[in-house]
């Protein structure tokens, strides 16, 4: 963290199930390798502490050990030591309640649940109030949505959730990398 | 785009030759395929005119119109209009000199040619200061580079260039995905 920064206490994670499928059915979708690359670069870049991989399958989890493994201590770790930083974020749970389980375990009270959605949503704040609670060291955790997003169980769960990203059309359909690359942004980055 | 909102006139170039290789050496990147989803779908989120692949090499672009084809007229264009409305912006180049006469012809002048890089370059301004010549309507070419970024011949050729991202961390080692999310987001997004 650069000098001067605020505290921050902020962790991500990304769901693999329970998600929405294309016709709003509960699914659980399949691991993308370049979730893994992509967002952990992002918060390794805005000093976030943890990345959750959050899959109740265990082929897939089996799937993420090897990657992690491969960019943490195999031939990719010393290939590429940045990607190896970035991986070091990266912890996999099956369920999301197991994530907050550990937050809380390590910071004596659960996160703060955020979720994100491309959809409008109940309990929505806007991301400058997001940003200030932040800023002010809440421990958060902010969840995304693989597939067609986080399934409602989850999204009802959330102790408040951000706003869908706009750009300067009605189109709403970012990648979740991008997602969380503006998000993160919106919410911790500084510029001028 | 939404009404009220300031006139545009920007696009995107992803450049994969020439661009910088891990020893600092003059390359040609290979495509990958979620550069031009990812790119595609952020471009058309943010009202961005075209989106220009760069690469002088005949397979590579081959690999490319097979990817355009499919997502334009292919199974994928029926599958998911989303990603056709995002894959309509999709163009392929040779060169970036190819690009900017390509814009010219069409908006009687070349555009501004602005460069990004994770590190520091000359002719940099602020992100404010391109927001608001952007929106003032200049024709804009926002240029990114693959693998370890732009080569200096593009670079020392741009009109300005924008800072390098700086999250709260000294990590610079987004994907271009990424980088190119948050650099739409800080150019043309509009959030509180």
């Amino acid at each position: 963290m650069k000098q001067g920064e605020n505290y921050q206490n902020i962790s991500l994670a990304l769901v693999h199930h329970p998600v929405l499928g294309k016709r709003g059915e509960i699914i659980g979708s399949a691991i993308t390798n370049l979730d893994l690359h992509d967002i952990a670069r992002t918060a390794k870049t805005y000093g976030i502490n943890e990345y959750y991989i959050i899959t109740p399958y265990a082929d897939q989890q089996e799937l993420v050990k090897e990657i992690i493994e491969h960019w943490q201590k195999g031939h990719g770790s010393m290939a590429n030591p940045a990607r190896r930083a970035a991986f070091s974020l990266v912890r996999l749970a099956k369920t999301l309640e197991e994530v907050t389980a550990t937050i809380a375990a390590g910071h004596s009270r659960p996160p703060m649940l955020v979720t994100t959605s491309a959809k409008f949503q109940n309990k929505t704040v806007t991301f400058s109030n997001a940003r200030k609670r932040i800023a002010a060291g809440e421990p958060t955790l902010l969840v995304f949505g693989t597939a067609h997003g986080l399934a409602p169980e989850i999204t009802e769960s959330a102790d408040y959730t951000l706003p869908a990203i706009e750009g300067r059309t009605d189109y709403n359909h970012l990648s979740v990398r991008s997602a969380v690359a503006i998000i993160c942004d919106r919410l911790l980055g500084d510029w001028n």
